[in-house]
């Protein structure tokens, strides 16, 4: 972890760049991926299976009889904990789905948005170290709660050719019937375009490697809506003399065993609190399974010294980090402050693990900046809000001769006389 | 008009296909632009004004001058009418304005949304053959309910090289005070990378020419985010023998009147009614003074005769209209089966031209099928939706062991001690 004291301002935005996703060589083997899918469908994806996966797979959709099996392969005490943040996700995530009032902006002008779910979705869950079955839950929940009436999730196989039971008890657990044993660029290719098995669907969520991003940039450019262009995971912590050095240590650490390339910023106006936690840091990190990775990511990161609280968070309106702890005395009220973030975390007994799976919030948040534009996923990110307007006569006689106006002044006499014909119309009843 | 009777069910994803728009040859030329802005700024931009908008303009930014002056060149009936549009879309943008409750999913656990405004937006506004001032309210009142604390708007000057006065008047009644004359891809450049003159923002929105649209797709592939993916506009209208042939007539010709690849589609169940709005097209068209480009986008629309007015909605679902027009009727009752559109406009006196200018809605809407994923332009547009939460000792006790667990089935030892240390300390108080 670098350690910076007191950066001038016009070194701030240097501080706040992000490492660099080399995706340019990934173009031209990723594009023959999604070709090869586009004109082969699942003959290709047997084909990268064999390549990719290491295994043979002849069906993709996992059956009916796996789904329901999956719920006896997982732990009663990890399925009860699944249960709880299912709940929790759900219940924040409802609250969302509301359908705004109708409005009468002039008398027989009535106005309103409504909620219609994206029809298809597919969901990308990775495979790799490890089964991120909290993914499933963040995505589906939301779909599901949309109303969504096709969901697909794609998931690459294990070394035996299943897909992991926990991930399958999670899709079961949220309603999710269609799960396909595929994975990297060419599941994103299988969802874009369909296959002879897995559906094309209008709009692709989901993390994944670089080829997975690459593909998703891919598929974006060409016209499908994907949730969120991705980078690397990162939290930035803002923390003052009163916290505890282990919880910022721990806190540190769980965002930086993520990958080699996460990104870890420790903000702090306490020059004891930075020098503890550097000692508590590398204390901490020789016991995780994972030090390797949580050690080349701290290579990236920064620990930073600044005069205040309140130039803390200015720094970090500038960096919008996905994640945000705020670990301070005042911690509530200066999230008032907060003007970019994907997530905020408040307190010290908030860690980012809780949002990660349990507490309610979704997980997919914009990284490398995207929080100064984009939202994370939430039920929003599973629907379009149409918007539906009625003019009674009456309406149209108290608006019309406005619109007819502003269609004249735009030079737009059709505009114009869609009005006038009906006027004219109303006159003579 | 091409007519088409009762097509099967195997053509209708054939008869949904947009005209493409081709922008493969504006790669080389608009990236030149792009590229010419980001390292010249102001000056690249004074000799495009030269080169395209062919008047020197040593200013860029309107004085506070002339958009006080607009004030007095707009005809006092037009600016009622632009007032009477701008307070019912602030009352329809103002709603969508609201901040979901605080969760306690848990006890102890408490989690929430606030909308954010996106600090910096650039707005583009057309020049060309007509002044598009009803864009400068669809864009500018949302971003100023959203709280947006920079919003600068670009747009072309004129041939005596100052701006459109209803065009500065709608911008100074939205309270915009920063407008700038430079149109075309470099407008676009200007916004995304910052000049001398004109400020780097963090989301571009508006309408424009294909230089413009290839420009947005350029730089939103370089990570700045745009509104939505833009293609011509377009029109959907389902109509039954009930429907007056004059309005339906009217309402096509409104649309087609945009640009010669506007899209307008009739679907009936009546044979009689196409018969009739065939006749009273050519009827209205010639009376229109942008005749020649509405005959133009007549060339590629189509009237389509269905079985039934239900069949009609399932057509339209497919295409993914971004206007829709349903004048039938029972047209209140259809919209509940709408699942794809950007806007529905119900019954005989909705004219797309209310939505287009006053009624309150947005006007700028997903085209070219994108509204099978993608909404309008609403206050949303102008905000991220930060997450929070705040747990207390209590909800940590509560939540940390569901926590641990999944943290632990996903190989994430950090993630599972950064909730470790805490409930230790917590068991030791």
């Amino acid at each position: 972890m670098e350690t910076i004291f007191y950066p001038t301002r016009d070194s701030w935005d240097g501080l706040c760049k992000r490492p660099v996703l080399e995706l340019k060589n990934l173009d031209t083997p990723v594009r023959a991926i999604l070709n090869r899918v586009k004109t082969d469908g699942d003959e290709a994806l047997r084909e990268y299976s064999r390549q990719f996966d290491k295994v043979p797979v002849t069906d993709f959709k996992v059956s009916t009889e796996e789904l329901e099996e999956s719920e006896k392969l997982v732990p009663v005490k990890l399925k009860k904990a699944i249960e709880t943040a299912k709940k929790n996700i759900e219940k924040f995530h409802r609250a969302q789905n509301i359908n705004p009032e109708i409005i009468e902006t002039t008398a027989g002008v009535r106005c309103w948005r409504k909620n219609v779910p994206v029809e298809k979705v597919g969901l990308y869950i990775p495979g790799g170290s490890a089964p991120l079955f909290s993914t499933v839950l963040m995505l589906a929940i939301p779909a599901k709660i949309a109303g969504c009436s096709q969901i697909a999730l794609c998931t690459p196989p294990g070394d035996d050719g299943k897909v992991n039971p926990i991930v399958l008890y999670s899709a079961k657990l949220t309603g999710i019937t269609e799960v396909y044993k595929v994975g990297g660029a060419q599941a994103i290719a299988a969802m874009a375009y369909g296959t002879e098995t897995v559906p094309k669907v209008f709009k692709i969520f989901g993390p994944g490697n670089q080829y997975v991003t690459k593909a998703k940039e891919i598929i974006r450019s060409e016209g499908i809506t994907i949730d969120i262009p991705a980078g690397p995971s990162e939290v930035l912590l803002i923390a003052d003399s009163s916290a505890d050095p282990e919880f910022i240590a721990a806190d540190l650490l769980s965002q930086s065993e993520h990958g080699p390339d996460s990104q870890v910023i420790f903000l702090t106006d306490s020059k004891e609190l930075l020098t503890a936690v550097s000692e508590e840091i590398y204390k901490q990190l020789y016991d995780l399974p994972r030090k390797s990775i949580a050690g080349h990511s701290l290579l990236n990161s920064l620990a930073i010294l600044f005069e205040s609280v309140g130039e803390c968070i200015e720094f970090s309106n500038m960096y919008a980090p996905e994640h945000l702890i705020i670990n301070t005395v005042n911690a509530g009220e200066l999230t008032g402050k907060v003007v970019n973030a994907g997530s905020v975390f408040i307190g010290k007994y908030s860690c980012e693990s809780a949002g990660d799976y349990a507490s309610g919030p979704n997980h997919t948040l914009p990284t490398n900046g995207f929080a100064l534009t984009y939202s994370g996923v939430s039920t929003d990110s599973f629907v379009k809000k149409i918007t539906f307007q009625e003019l009674t006569g009456e309406g149209l006689i108290n608006l019309g001769p406005s619109i007819e106006l502003m269609a004249e002044a735009e030079k737009l006499i059709g505009h114009k006389k869609a009005v006038s014909v009906r006027l004219k119309k109303l006159k003579n009843v």
